[in-house]
């Protein structure tokens, strides 16, 4: 008989809070600061973009869980518990006595794990009477979720999608549209931000940074309407805990604990929503688990970025935020990874490599698809271009593994599948992918604009 | 608390035996002809073609119950089970007192059901000491299947595409060649049958039935080649049957039985692989169930065609089927669902028909894609145009029930998902798709062909 692979739980066995990790930090992130003023910012002054709830979800810093509304509990069902699956099939390719694990995000109606994010955040709108949600989409699969749960609600939805993704990914803008959303490629010149970027750059590809900036235009220039965001604040990945919440039931029933816990990174919600789940046996009983976030080499701000105040958006329309980043007017190349292209690190995540809990990791965009073609024809599943880098980590991992004869645990998140990503794939087999490094001095260039803030 | 939406089985719970109906059945089929010597075909003359294992199974009507190999159980458990899912937010929608239920057979690797059947008959080609397997394909999802099934197992795959589903559904053909096989538009100037078909019409947007010409011509024009199928026959429907016996247990532990069971129709796989385990119970012990297939209105075999010996490709390289046809050089029209787009019905399913144990139902073009639009709104799976048949026949009971009061179990099957068929929902939301009907000329003209055998 063979081995167990896929473990789920059940209806009733689901997680009923997210877990807040800001709560159990020792050295609590830096505020957020009103960008004017350079005061730290409170609940009403996020309110003015965000659900009152979110707001207040974002600085709360003294509740480690937080219920999780029953009505979104009910959404979930939809769709969760998401399959935790050891890997065997990569095991044997790769010739590794390490113990490899994924979380399959990828096996939900949207095909990745923004969703769990969207739906709370339009629950939340809903609840508190908005009638219009507007939000940013690199790779659109935010986007895609985000108009799924509005449609859940009864919502509407206006979608900015950076303009380069839309045109690799055209599908994702089709799959919006099916639940209902307004698209508009970014930047455009439906907003005061996005005529200033194209007057700058008519050319200008669109960055998360840049979308972003125009959403909350939208939002904070329209009746009734909120902004929602798919990543990078602590809020978002508080939701994003369920992953990790399940994860550490579905690691039980396997009878194992991981060693080290790999994810992408592009804002941090999928990385944090596997990760702090079990770092916080880590912080609370200093169990010893290696924190790995795999980040583009063309976009490396976790290994290369600079801690500082900064903008989350092109702008400046956002609040300041302490973290590690590329300067908010940073042009990262056009990898197929449109979700990881993001110039800024979240304050959670930035602290926690000051605090040296966790660690970034470069992939070359070579290396992300050698390996999810690897997955592809092991484990079956298509990879999204964005979790190709926690695939390329944890493989290096699994032969450091059998380079030194450890039967490691490794864990990584499959945060979606690629099938509307096969333009990327087609490059790929057509030999037409590269890599991007950058320089230091691009680097320090695109630091120069950021706000002088002493902390 | 939330009534339980998915039921899952464990991986011990997973059936180890496929359902054979052929043994059950009081009347059994015509056999299959020689159509050189109009004489019934035995399991050495299938054997030309296709793997043994597969022409003993497509012959075999005395063995009820089947031995799923060890080895298929294994990578069967890559995906499966696949989730009963109650459809509680599309019974609101449609403000219905049925209970409606759905098979998700689209959370697997490849998105549809079509994996099922193509593990096992890589796994006896392997077995058999075959390298090479050819295929045709039509929408790509058996051809994307065969693929991966083909990576799994080591051998090399080749398949032939419908030329106007390619050109459709441009990443399908990406999703092949990333797990390895070589994929050519069809008819192609690759083969003999290919060529004579270009001749006569250069435009020819291709059917299953130019494909299937082409693959088995390259399987019988190549050493060590054996030809596979991803529907029709009765061997694929018999593996398919592990929908219905997961469903079977699955219904149980929700405590209802359907009343009526509906998938949507192409060659039967689908339709079949969820009914026949329930259709058991009629044969078996007078179980009063209705079992709908729905097929497109544009390619109306069941409910318009003629019971007839017939071939099951444009060419006449297969045997002669005796079953509900159009005609072998019927063309349906270029609708979306490519899936369905095949003139004849299978030898089974015929004879269920002609026994009155199941019948057809017309679905329009436009009306299967609201009913996906309505499921992809309310129950998040964006479903393939194929599966929208099944979605629409459904809401059409659900909306008798509306009517009578009754509370009727529904089950369908989702066979797949539509994220790969994006530009079909693209053209639905700008109002370019129309209805295609067909004249009784046109349907007597393509039937005028059809080879004359006495019977």
């Amino acid at each position: 008989m063979s081995k167990q692979k896929r473990f789920y739980l059940s209806e009733k066995e689901l997680p009923t809070q997210w877990y807040n990790i800001q709560a159990d930090l020792k050295t609590k992130p830096l505020p957020l600061l009103n960008p004017q003023t350079k005061e730290p910012m409170g609940v009403e002054d996020l309110a003015h973009i965000f659900s009152l709830e979110c707001s207040k979800q974002e600085l709360d810093f003294t509740n480690s869980w937080i219920d999780i509304p029953e009505e979104v509990l009910d959404k979930y069902k939809f769709y969760r518990s998401t399959p935790l699956v050891r890997a065997y099939a990569l095991e044997k390719a790769l010739d590794t006595p390490a113990h490899i694990y994924f979380k399959n995000e990828s096996v939900n109606p949207l095909g990745s794990h923004k969703v769990n994010s969207a739906i709370p955040q339009c629950y939340y709108c809903k609840q508190e009477g908005t009638t219009n949600v507007t939000t940013e989409t690199g790779a659109g699969q935010w986007g895609a979720a985000l108009s799924y749960a509005a449609s859940l609600f009864g919502l509407s939805a206006a979608v900015y999608q950076v303009k380069v993704s839309m045109q690799q990914k055209p599908y994702r803008s089709s799959i919006m549209r099916t639940f209902g959303a307004e698209v508009t490629g970014s930047p455009s010149m439906s907003t005061r931000a996005g005529k200033d970027i194209i007057t700058r750059d008519p050319r200008h590809p669109g960055t998360l940074g840049t979308a972003i900036s125009e959403a909350i235009e939208l939002a904070t220039t329209t009746p009734n309407c909120k902004y929602t965001l798919g990543s990078v604040l602590n809020h978002v990945t508080l939701h994003q805990t369920i992953i990790g919440l399940e994860a550490e039931k579905q690691m039980e029933m396997a009878g194992e604990y991981p060693d080290k816990i790999i994810a992408c990174f592009g804002g941090g919600s999928n990385f944090g929503g596997l990760a702090f789940p079990f770092m916080r046996h880590t912080l609370l009983s200093g169990k010893k688990t290696e924190f790995i976030a795999a980040e583009p080499e063309s976009c490396p701000k976790l290994t290369r970025g600079k801690f500082e105040y900064d903008f989350g958006d092109e702008a400046g329309y956002t609040p300041l935020l302490p973290m590690y980043t590329l300067g908010h007017d940073f042009k990262p190349a056009n990898i197929h990874a449109g979700g990881l292209r993001y110039h800024g690190a979240g304050t959670l995540v930035s602290q926690l490599i000051k605090d040296g809990l966790m660690r970034g990791e470069d992939i070359p965009q070579l290396e992300s698809f050698d390996a999810s073609m690897l997955f592809a024809r092991t484990e079956g599943i298509i990879p999204a271009p964005e979790s190709g880098h926690a695939i390329a980590a944890t493989i290096r991992e699994a032969i450091k593994c059998k380079e030194s004869g450890e039967a490691k645990v490794l864990l990584f998140n499959l945060s979606g599948h690629g099938l509307i990503d096969m333009t990327a794939y087609e490059s790929y087999l057509n030999g037409d992918l590269q890599n991007y490094s950058i320089s230091d001095e691009e680097i320090s260039n695109s630091l120069k604009d950021i706000p002088k803030v002493e902390f």
